[in-house]
């Protein structure tokens, strides 16, 4: 196994198990732990904590910003949850199992996502209580994860992805939506990571770069796998996209050309860490990573 | 006008107008703002910003709570958006106007509610960053808030009141699901108020003891009026929580134990203010307006 794929299993492990102790500590038992637990813990790469902590990584012990990582995926889940509710995209399959309404139904799985956002900014809050450092490294950290989860953030390109649902397809609305609705996360996991171990402003303009052009790549991929990905290996149907009429960059600029989109700019993304030399290794195979997944 | 109705509604203009900023400041226009707006305006007597800042006012420029009081005001509407859906309580009336999904539908109402609730946690991570003060102290506020909101707090009450509907009623499950439901988030706008001005230990022990009280008056009164209130007055539909067999105070114990119920609880959160002096007449005041209240 290469070396990246070695360390995002171990990250994605620590994290797990983080993720247990945390719903242990926050949630009386319940279906409305169940219903959290059982998104939470259905599989997935666990993307978005790897680039926190290896971000965070950069800067000093990137367990310190375990809690961070955890937040960021809870925050992710709930978005997961609550995008797949009849009234939103109506999925029933996500990463190869019933979503959280089937299972538990709409009641509960609106809670479930309720409660795992809420859940998030409490685990950042003890944090910032627990933690030795300067409360403002956690506050910093916490507000890249609320701006980027928020209504100019993922919540303003959920609402404008319904909103544009079955209209002509427009490039800047296609950006628009993806750099709020995917991207913008994908960043936050990237910077938050490098806040909390206090990066200066320069190495955080350099992160950002890096995070908005992995966090399109990420969706760009995303897009050509749903026209062209393998059901078995995603775990998802395919071609809900192209059903649904939404706007992908496969509609818009073509496989091909989508393709070589997602080349450039997992270049750019590689690119901008080179002021940081060897210590980046790792976010750069990872960019190469998600631009060569093929789930 | 008795002086506590004037204090409220010198309170509530204050966070109407603060509201009005920080929506402009925090979201693009667009449907998804006209919805979050569209609930968070919908009148209301502010009840849980009247308290924050009444209890910090206790403990210095109440002014200084302003904020907090706004964010609590925040995740209460997006709650009250959320338990309207027609997954969970299926309202098409509040405060006399048609509910959030009636308007903008369900897939609009649950980004809304969702964009609140990611909102309140920005105000408060904005008022912790710029704030003068110890970042302790927006921090301690903020737990408050976020536990009371938060699976083991209203979010484990609506899951409580979902799972028990329609069975048979049991005085401890009542308590166990009024005291989150409702009462947790009433106890937290007079706590967190008092916690941002550092009341000391002892001062939010007796806080503690008041919010419980009134938490559960309020909802004690909710439910009597549930059942003997004036619609027209009451803004929403009455007789509901019978006709989904919900558990209620006025049916477990009848309206007239009820009242004796509400009246002693009253009496308690005020006792509890005795150390205050003529500092708690306003939450004195306040007290006895939520157990007489008609709407």
């Amino acid at each position: 196994m290469s070396e990246i794929k070695q360390d995002m299993r171990d990250i994605a492990s620590v994290v797990n198990q983080r993720l247990d102790v945390i719903m242990d500590e926050m949630c009386e038992p319940g279906i409305l732990k169940d219903a959290m637990s059982y998104s939470l813990k259905a599989g997935g790469k666990r993307l978005r904590p790897v680039l926190c902590m290896l971000s965070a990584g950069m800067f000093g012990n990137r367990a310190q910003a375990l809690d961070v990582a955890c937040a960021i995926e809870m925050i992710h889940t709930y978005s997961l949850i609550h995008d797949d509710l009849p009234a939103m995209d109506n999925d029933v399959l996500r990463r190869g199992k019933p979503t959280n309404h089937v299972v538990f139904g709409e009641a509960f799985a609106l809670l479930a996502g309720d409660g795992l956002l809420n859940c998030a900014f409490e685990v950042l809050l003890k944090l910032a209580q627990n933690s030795d450092r300067d409360k403002l490294d956690v506050v910093r950290a916490m507000q890249i994860v609320a701006s980027a989860s928020g209504v100019k953030g993922m919540i303003a390109g959920q609402a404008a992805d319904l909103q544009f649902e079955g209209e002509d397809v427009d490039a800047q609305v296609l950006h628009y939506i993806h750099e709020r609705k995917t991207a913008a996360m994908i960043k936050a996991a990237v910077c938050a990571g490098a806040a909390l171990l206090r990066a200066d402003e320069d190495e955080m303009k350099a992160l950002n770069v890096y995070g908005e052009n992995i966090g399109l790549v990420f969706q760009i991929v995303d897009d050509i796998l749903d026209e062209e990905g393998d059901e078995s290996k995603l775990g998802k149907s395919v071609g809900k996209d192209k059903d649904a009429e939404k706007m992908t960059f496969a509609r818009v600029y073509g496989i091909d050309a989508s393709r070589r989109i997602a080349k450039e700019k997992t270049d750019e993304a590689i690119t901008a860490l080179a002021r940081f030399g060897t210590r980046a290794d790792g976010l750069k195979a990872l960019a190469q990573f998600m631009l060569d997944r093929d789930r």
